[in-house]
């Protein structure tokens, strides 16, 4: 058995280990095809059933509903930042309302300002990105579209489970989910669109997921580019072009495990609220030698941030942590300090090395 | 062992064994990081050493000049099919001149026209798209750039070695290379931007590899969308947002066999010649039960069309030959046919076998 560490990365992060043995075992030869997933045209009868496959599971995950077309593409929820506008803002009359909730939400309402004229509606810069709104009703009357992030991977803030408009308030609700995406259940009847690279909780770097109620599609207008157009990858169930084969296979076994060995997004999202709970009760419970970085009531399941009484400290531990195979866990450099991501993959064993390493490392630094 | 037969797909195609046992024999744990390759963080020192290594080895092995940038991106060949007309035509004041050689190529002006203007300067749909130009000198003179296809996939045509115009003639050359690409030496100084799709000769599906003179950069308008400008991502080396991390590592194997297994690209043509010859001689020793599609002078070394002398014939000489493990075969709609592709990874051994199989179901149908 290869050496394994606890592995904190914020994205690409873990991956289940089941899913990685499978992937191993069968990476030269491919169910009964005689060739590697790595190999086989999209067009095969063998890549078909994995596509369809991913996308079954994430109906049956996420209980998506009919009017929602599931889509594979590539280029991250940073080719997202431009062609949502593309799509739903160049043609729609009225503003585009963006949430600014940290270093993602930044990033994508400077793609959407190229594109047409953009709102920001809510903004947590202020709290230094430590805050979440506490509603989101009314905030964006008669817009083209109210754009969220979900989770704000820097920051470590989270909108709370039920932060959506009721599924008939205008106008359409579109998220950014990429880092918490499959971590609990969404009321996806509410969005007008989702979307999230695969690199966090569903499977490796190079694959995003975007869910979009088919009303939408009708708004979009003609001359895009076809690779930038969602009607397009729609009308071709995501084979306009060659896809991410082998990231969309590893999505169909990360979903499988999901629905299989965790037993669904509600157990998941379970567990990821125990594993989070240890790591903010040793924050909560140093007597401030950790500081959480986000308000209570925004704190983030997935991402974990808080800084130590000063950065040599921090630098130490992340230094002691690593020797103690507790890896990745420095934060992002706009927050500083420590940043423990603690996605869908990372046991509840690893976080308990995490928590007894953070009890011991106060104690022998306070 | 598992089984693995002979897999002749156009794309993704086949991978060098020895790659892909690489591969899954550290898939659980990367050197000695303790995690895969497809858990790293793209801002880890281990993936770093591995993205650096794809560009050396590149650079190696096409003896890339200086002047040009190697980028690593997604979103396939059909990407930049837009990509490169927003980057190079839209702010040129001078049409984009085209070489129309097949399927490819008329996706690619496709796309061109919604751009800019476009013109097509040499046209093979007269000739059902079997030939391919003497010469690209003076096509363009005074246009933005002139694109050429160097292998066109679907109908097995490609640009014979040195097709490529002077170094200092304008316009500035573009081709898409995605399929013969790493198949044999490339004079890069003679090209302004060359891109190719990884899953052909280079590695997995849902990697770009564009290669670009570092003074067409300067061309490129203010106000793209971030993820298609090329000089945001030469500018974080492709590290702008999260690259395909599996791809690029599988890319970084498949350079090494390359170099010290084949022992470079010379040699790699010269074993390529030598395949496609056997099938292209079956075709011609076969009084006109095989037909090639491609005219001889334009015959392409990866993909290799040929028709029989019926459908049913056709449908016969697929199904027998997946029966003897030969798989893939059967041709793509618009041409029809069979087509056999014999990319990098196909061994002189498979080809053998196809060979054979090739004249034996002549014997026995004519």
């Amino acid at each position: 058995m290869a050496r394994r560490v606890w592995n904190f990365s914020a994205g690409p992060g873990a991956l289940p280990l089941p899913v990685l043995e499978h992937a191993r075992d069968e990476l030269l030869a491919h169910s009964d095809v005689g060739a590697s997933v790595l190999e086989l045209s999209h067009r095969s009868p063998a890549f078909e059933a994995l596509i369809d496959e991913a996308e079954r599971n994430l109906r049956e995950l996420l209980d998506v509903p009919q009017t929602h077309r599931v889509l594979f593409l590539q280029g991250g929820a940073s080719l997202q930042f431009s062609m949502v506008p593309m799509n739903l803002l160049r043609s729609a009359g009225a503003p585009a309302a963006y949430v600014l909730t940290g270093s993602w939400s930044t990033k994508a309402i400077a793609e959407a300002r190229k594109e047409g004229e953009t709102v920001v509606v809510w903004d947590g810069a202020g709290s230094g990105f430590a805050t979440v709104p506490d509603t989101l009703e009314g905030l964006a009357p008669g817009g083209a579209y109210l754009h969220v992030t979900s989770n704000e991977t820097v920051e470590g803030v989270e909108l709370p489970p039920g932060f959506e408009p009721p599924a008939d308030e205008e106008p359409p609700l579109v998220c950014d989910a990429s880092s918490d995406f499959l971590s609990r259940p969404i009321p996806l009847e509410r969005y007008g669109l989702l979307y999230a690279g695969a690199q966090k909780n569903a499977g490796p770097a190079g694959l995003t997921v975007v869910m979009v109620h088919e009303g939408l599609l009708e708004r979009i207008p003609d001359g895009l580019p076809s690779m930038l157009d969602y009607r397009i990858h729609a009308e071709h169930r995501s084979l306009y072009n060659t896809p991410p084969t082998f990231a969309v296979y590893v999505l169909a076994l990360v979903t499988r495990w999901l629905r299989d060995e965790i037993g669904g997004l509600e157990e998941m999202a379970e567990r990821n609220r125990g594993k989070a709970a240890l790591l903010y009760e040793a924050i909560d419970a140093s007597d401030g030698f950790y500081r959480g970085h986000a308000a209570p009531e925004a704190r983030s399941l997935m991402n974990v941030t808080f800084r130590l009484p000063n950065e040599e400290l921090e630098r130490a531990f992340v230094e002691q942590a690593a020797a103690n195979d507790l890896v990745e866990l420095k934060g992002h450099r706009t927050v500083g300090g420590i940043r423990a991501s603690v996605y869908n993959a990372m046991p509840l064993e690893g976080v308990h090395e995490l928590r007894g390493f953070m009890d011991e490392f106060r104690e022998r630094s306070s």
